[in-house]
């Protein structure tokens, strides 16, 4: 039955979770070998949005928000709430008034696998919102849910105390024992996109920089003739 | 059979759309029990956009835009266009020209259940539309359709001359004969949202200011305890 | 059996693609009787994105981009890389790196009937992309394509050396053969749209511009009458 | 404020539909000049589903079916249930208890822009249902709705009253001051095409069958010279 | 990295998972609190399609279904393949070969949130499938995936080992340790609902049985006058 | 400009088709290097459907179907219709009347990526279709096309005298050149997979039968160990 809410999970120190976005999470995503990533349906909704926390997580009935109110008591400072219906629905659940709630409890920005209102004031005040729709649609508060118990949001298992970390090109979960490792093969990933970046931009290609010719071939690669033979 | 042009209906006074306008979409849509909002797949095409006025309909035949033509004519200042296509449809129904054209008689914007083309221009010019659709696919005009007759557009009935709010939250329709209690109740929720948002800036919150503890615990809610317990 | 890369193709002068350019997507795409548009849901990546190119095309298997690689060395100055997946899919097939191999062998963009990413340092490079999906998730380089095959992309056929036009209202294909035609035709169109555009902002209206009354009565238009008869 | 349920309403004789229902949806929708069909993503839950009668409707929350246990109390023996959430939902609403109860009441069928469960028994039981969506999603009984007030359903209007008619093809409404007019107008065209039907299954052709030679060439068909000239 | 098959894991009983599938999808979905149901884009490949088992789940790339080669060898008496893409594919991952080499080591059926194939085959030999297309477009043998670890599928997490129940109304996932439970809450539920039905079908109503006239007052249900009033 | 009616193109024999479609449109699609394949959305309207022809090619306006009157003359016996609109439309095309008219010239199905009615009366007397969508919403005739012009179908090409098979598992286009060729590959891969699956059955795994072992431990896959180890 719902209307649990787990009130004690381990968090990710803030300092290692500030490593780790400094990371894009295209790159996250591969430096953990392309797991976590939320389905592309979940989009900010202002461009230039960035933000990365603690998992809070809400489970919430359709076209009902009771239990992001009751979710803020969880929240603390570096936290990042994660809500997901139970069945899928495109109701503006969030609004301006609960992102200074929010925002005055330290959470850095909210993913949610629904409807999201209130956007001009949400972009002006800088709150930054993932969501896969856009609505005015209200919400009532009558049935219960659940606070931090593992759920699906955009296809991707998060539970309570993962590392979110989100951007213009989505939202990707790190596992709190992963965040270390990541965050390493993180900036080696960088440095190697720098050096490789150094050569692209003067016209090197990466068939030869990543010495792909041989493996092509094998495979079966065949280039006819150009106009320079 | 189609082809019917009503041109005389009734329209709400500007003074009292403008005083309505002032609020945003998402509160007039609570203000008035949730009811009147657009589907949530009909989306500005700038961010920012805004418009409200009263509504000319106009139902079209599938890739056909002749009948926005007629239209223009029964269009006065303060007009808003509400067009839906007959059947589904993403063509590009309506550009630049037609929008100087509904600018020179005073329309404020349009809301059309299709597609919309040459958005840089709209967006310089600020002519704003909310549509499902940008497309550059043309439209033809060879079959009549209606203006000003009942139709559905993202799933609201709309008549001529309701009052039609839009903003980057969506598009609400407000009849005619609520307009002024609507406006009314949209300020109380606004002042009350004013106050509201005075206090959880501080870190209150809506459990402990709208008093729902009780409720939540009546209908089963069920805190696990905490580390701090 | 997949993996021909073609080298060989004609393309368009790129002073013939400059003239063709001066247009917009809507009006290139009347001015060719309708032809050649991608479907609508094919979007830049950033409000404002322009370019025109000879396409350089290239089929990939669902989550593999190793084909994109292949493909740079086939690009000169003023191509522009038009991508179709055999089977659908939003993985994000391109990001920075590729963004700035291409940019150095002077591709004017992307046009991708898959998934984007790095749309951050894409808009801030400048480098325009039209996908289906931005999406953080990485690709293999494990199966082959084709490069330089004729493919559909956004339900068009594109032939490599056909040029591609692209803006916020979508993405043109021109027949290499046509474009002075289609050119000529595109000036046309703009000036009478200017002439047109000077009547209209005057309040004039299409239905007498045009000429339409007569035609609309014929098919049996029916004007109600109004508070003003 | 939702909650109401109108308990008065006209009906049209059982007569008049059992006559108009003799015609499948497609005649209806063409003899009523092509008005009133509920939009393609409605279908039927079983193949061969035929149901036609006098519109219950019942709005509904998202996720919450409290006010269709509500609105059997006011049916009677040739209505059919047409229900639609206030905002987009899959939940399966509708089952075979509720679909029981109909039944004792003399209840056609059901139409619900939802979800519907126990497919496989209401198909044995042969009650017909057209949804959106199939489910097992259970909903809750909450919040209230309204009872035969006018709604939207499949993109179209809906008052308590109006007559539906429902088969393979979709659905179509028709007003009750009608059914005579679209009776008699569907048994003209059915006429008519068995006249065609004869004529066509000979090999004759409707571009000579309905005269249309001289309007395609006046439109600009251009034949190119056949194998056989 | 991708590549780990898991060999190990505990099964449920078969005689356990027996009693468990004598009720509905909607039944066991109800009696274990709305939980544990995939999407409704999941769908039976034929009607009357019905399946349980012990979970065995296969991660596989796009495009790709090397994974379920290997899978098959994990396989035992009593099993049902649960797979899901690392990104959205509609691939034809599946078809009668692979049921026939499934079907020889006893596995139930397939539940899988990409394409399927052979399908005229498939119900010809009664093996059932649940998928979210059918398509005939093969796949490739190039890249690992996982066996036997946690993945989403449908939106719901799948264990190895859960008990998975699929019927024409969907698929559900129930937890090992709670199948008992279910399956007894089951059984109240079956026998509760049909003595309601003896009740529905002489015409009772469920505001009477299950009393809720006082709570639909209370909530402000507002019945208008009738015209036997 | 539209209007054009291409009569003169060449067909393949007959007999040469019929050789083909003893095979499945699975094997077929394999058979040629897995291309031609249309896209899963395209379905048909009756479980068990089957055809094979050559194509005669439709370009559709959006709600228009005059040019299939126009086309039906083009047709000879064994030629399939295969049917696109120039923008995405689910309009319901085609029905009975024009199923009778095509059955009487030898057409063996049609194949429109669009909307088709009529079809409990299709499924009666046998003429298979795949659409996109059903819909009763019917046409007019007011607007031009092409006839056996390349157009693009599911996201295909197809050309006038193309061979199209289409089955359960959707459709494929060959290429007329390649039909001897492509109908020897399916023969000697069903006989392939008549082999394997006699040893499949027997419960001998594709893992040995096609030697795939090696391969997948140098990509790196690791058998944890099990149970019985």
């Amino acid at each position: 039955m719902s209307g649990i809410v787990v009130r004690d999970f381990e968090r990710t120190p803030l300092a290692d979770i500030a490593a780790l976005a400094e990371f894009g999470v295209a790159t996250i995503h591969e430096a953990q070998d392309r797991k976590g990533l939320l389905a592309a349906h979940m989009r900010p909704i202002y461009a230039g949005a960035q933000a990365a926390g603690n998992a809070v997580t809400v489970s919430v009935p359709p076209g009902d928000n009771w239990m992001i109110h009751v979710a803020i008591e969880q929240c603390r400072d570096g936290d990042l709430l994660v809500v997901a219906p139970t069945s899928p629905c495109t109701d503006g659940y969030f609004g301006e008034l609960l992102a200074c709630s929010l925002k005055a409890h330290g959470v850095r920005g909210l993913v949610i696998e629904a409807g999201c209102r209130d956007v001009n004031a949400l972009r002006e005040m800088r709150f930054p919102v993932w969501s896969c729709a856009i609505s005015a649609q209200g919400t009532v508060k009558e049935s219960l849910g659940d606070v931090n118990v593992p759920l699906v949001c955009g296809g991707q298992i998060v539970n309570p105390g993962d590392v979110v970390v989100a951007d213009d090109d989505g939202i990707v979960i790190v596992k709190r024992d992963d965040i270390r490792a990541v965050t390493a093969s993180s900036r080696e990933r960088e440095d190697k996109e720098a050096a490789m970046r150094a050569r692209l931009v003067k016209g090197e290609l990466t068939v030869d920089i990543l010495e792909m010719r041989a493996r092509l071939t094998a495979k079966g690669l065949r280039l006819q003739p150009g106009a320079d033979d």
